[in-house]
């Protein structure tokens, strides 16, 4: 084990952040540096590059280790990056983390491996634990993505408890997609004072979970609405705290009337005049013309912007 | 493109081949390359390697490229092989399929990107399309893994005709590992006289497959049951078919009583006098002694043996 490192640890609102493709769709690093620096400008405690929103399962390990060290290069202080290193394959999940570990991220978010539905919580707590004696660094922080609606694999309370017994400080919290706010409150309920971290999945529920313990939100919308839900999140204990909830839970509504992923493409291509953005990797699909069009009127009818992006 | 060579295709019973692990979980070469010898050598027409048995998802590409050249190297013929080289990254998909093809495998088992659910045919047209394009070789035999209740992503019978009207020669077959009789026909009845092999996902339903058109079966239990399983194959059309057939399902039931993939490693392990091949990566977990037990128990009770297989 090296020594610890007492870093703080990320708090607020992050990103999963979009990547970027070309039109061969091989990754952008650049239009991804560029990107992930508007957010950090813009409200972002962190970014959690690497997630379900960023298409992460659709790259290799390879072509993700490179879009990191295209970030080192690019100035991004590892200390607010958490990328998703968790895979089906146990070795590409070790891999991942080494890196993320050796470059100093403050995190990692790590799915289930997911192919094998219905596993047990031993073959669950096996994996995990695999991963982090054989990563053997003591500043590895571990989050846990618990998103069933996607990988199907869920990650039970019992599983966390029993991960957060044996390995306490490396387990370091959990980002909660369920879209299910009583599990967060199970999660928050049962965690509070264990040095748990609880994200919400969704800026939806940012207010409940910091009233009630939480530390942030970690949302696919903070790719493109990062400074009003940053707001809401420097402002909970404020008198303003339900309407500026209220707000971005009405852009989150119109977003997600399309398909998340292309949507928030579609977002950044039109107000950043980058078209390129608009490209998904198979097997998703971009907006229909229709679509797009409908979700930028949405918007625009609502005022959104995105000040900044425009290079 | 290469040139096509003009190779008969695989029929018959073919094995998702299980992959043995050291104690440290490293996928072990040489027992591989013995258990595959031995399956040939015992009724296996072709070898499914890197399959839903095989424990695939929990490799990365780079342990999977190593035991496909230790198969050549211990003199496996590459035309009798069939691995599974489909990934929820188009990039390792592409990458799995090119090796395959230039070692001259006799196709390639491709399951649809699984991550993303609910995804659009169009979505997984492009992924499938994209592999063929860039692998860009005609000696492509590409086989459609259609296994819902683990990948939870289907291959619609629709997304079938487009891809064979788009790739005849190319698109090859499909194994139908849905457990759904009636889909399976659907597809033999549909795909007729279209150059299309139809595998069953289980030899339970390997008579009625060869009835009505089909080509053999991928199945777990060929594994362990291969040349009970390639005697019913011979003798489809014969009159004591029905009764082996009868003798394979009672098998089947017997060992899916438990727990599919670790109990295809206790039976090796048992009949082949060998422990180490009990080992499972996580998230799978062994059989516990009582399962493992009650499945040696009830294999002997039914006079279940495995000729050949302690070296």
């Amino acid at each position: 084990m090296k020594p610890s490192i007492a870093q703080k640890r990320i708090e607020g609102v992050l990103a999963p952040v979009i990547t970027p493709f070309r039109k061969d769709y091989s990754p952008d690093p650049d239009r991804f540096v560029r990107h992930c620096q508007w957010l950090m400008r813009s409200g972002c405690a962190g970014l959690a590059v690497f997630g379900t929103n960023s298409e992460a399962n659709s790259m290799s390990v390879e072509e993700k280790l490179e879009l990191l060290d295209a970030l080192a290069t690019g100035g991004v202080a590892a200390g607010a990056l958490m990328p998703g290193t968790g895979h089906c394959a146990l070795s590409d999940s070790v891999k991942m983390t080494r890196e993320a570990v050796r470059m100093g991220c403050g995190g990692v978010l790590m799915l289930p491996p997911f192919y094998y539905k219905g596993v047990s919580d031993e073959g669950l707590f096996r994996n995990f634990s695999e991963v982090i004696e054989r990563v053997g660094d003591e500043r590895l922080r571990l989050y846990l993505y618990h998103i069933p609606p996607v990988s199907n694999v869920p990650i039970p309370l019992e599983l966390i408890e029993r991960l957060l017994e044996r390995y306490p400080g490396t387990v370091a919290g959990v980002k909660d997609s369920s879209g299910d706010w009583s599990n967060t409150k199970a999660m928050l309920d049962r965690f509070k004072d264990r040095s748990f971290d609880i994200f919400a999945g969704s800026e939806v529920f940012l207010l409940d979970n910091m009233r009630s313990g939480g530390r942030g939100c970690i949302t696919a919308t903070g790719n493109v609405n990062p400074a009003a839900i940053d707001h809401v999140y420097r402002n909970w204990r404020g008198p303003e705290a339900d309407r500026l909830q209220a707000g971005i839970t009405a852009t989150r509504k119109i977003v997600q009337k399309q398909p998340m992923i292309s949507a928030l493409k579609a977002i950044t291509a039109h107000f950043g005049n980058d078209p390129q953005w608009k490209t998904v990797r198979p097997p998703l699909v971009e907006l229909t013309s229709e679509q797009e069009r409908q979700l930028i009127s949405d918007l625009q009818g609502a005022g959104f912007s995105m000040p900044g992006l425009r290079g």
